[in-house]
């Protein structure tokens, strides 16, 4: 399906400054899209444990709120406030924290992530890619784990998903 | 028309961050639309005299890279390389230079801008806004003279679109 993406593609990933997540799942895409795009879904699912995420709040269109607070289990609270920028219902959704709502430029930003899904037999092809600004916070991404982080949420999704 | 805008609408502007300036001209919207939309067409109005633009690179939708290089009568160069966030054909273009292309966060931002044309009798509405992230950035753009370097792009915009 990707050819007809008329957004982002693979075409724009640069290794120097991306990362990748890419994986098939035992999940129908539209119930990865529900898990992905509902506040009441989100939180059971995307902090890895044992941090959770305490708040959700979705405005699901280009420069409407994607703000996201998660908590560790000592309390400490990470909010982050970004916006939508491509919402391809079922297919992608691509979202920000260097912009805010209606688009506002934010103080800082850090990446801007790229979830593509796609039809896999019975379950869904998972592409998330973050894209930053520097190879530096390129790094400083991976040194977080992204790849455990993000693989485990997905699992998270996957394991939620399956409760329905 | 506005009401079936289904991106950015001024029940997003805040005077505390934002600017806005609102004129009717007496160029049809597809003129105006042509002559934002096109370098060809863009380096003969988009910066106020005695500065030029040097040099002009659109890539017209969501994602797409939009490039100015503005140049001072001495010869210094103002290069800027953001990226569309909206790209409603006649009607809407939004773009940040928080965000490169394909969406990647730039460095350092300073705004994102709406342009909203709909037609106005034989003319049109043109109504542009400047979204900052702080209110010091938004005094800074009004000390740079948003105002007048804003209208006197329009007018420039209009005296040559009249060469047509």
């Amino acid at each position: 399906m990707t050819d007809s993406l008329n957004t982002v593609t693979d075409a724009d990933f640069d290794a120097s400054l991306d990362l990748k997540l890419e994986r098939v799942v035992p999940v129908a895409p539209e119930l990865v899209w529900k898990a992905w795009t509902e506040p009441e879904h989100l939180v059971h699912w995307f902090t890895p444990a044992p941090w959770k995420t305490a708040a959700c709040e979705i405005d699901l269109r280009p420069g409407g709120k994607f703000r996201t607070v998660m908590q560790s289990p000592e309390g400490e609270l990470v909010d982050s406030t970004g916006c939508y920028l491509v919402v391809e219902p079922g297919r992608q959704i691509v979202f920000t924290d260097a912009l805010g709502p209606a688009f506002r430029p934010n103080a800082t930003s850090f990446m801007t992530a790229v979830i593509t899904i796609e039809p896999h037999g019975d379950g869904t092809r998972y592409v998330a890619v973050a894209r930053h600004k520097s190879p530096e916070d390129r790094q400083s991404h991976l040194d977080m784990g992204f790849a455990d982080g993000w693989g485990s949420a997905l699992d998270q999704l996957v394991a939620y998903v399956n409760t329905w």
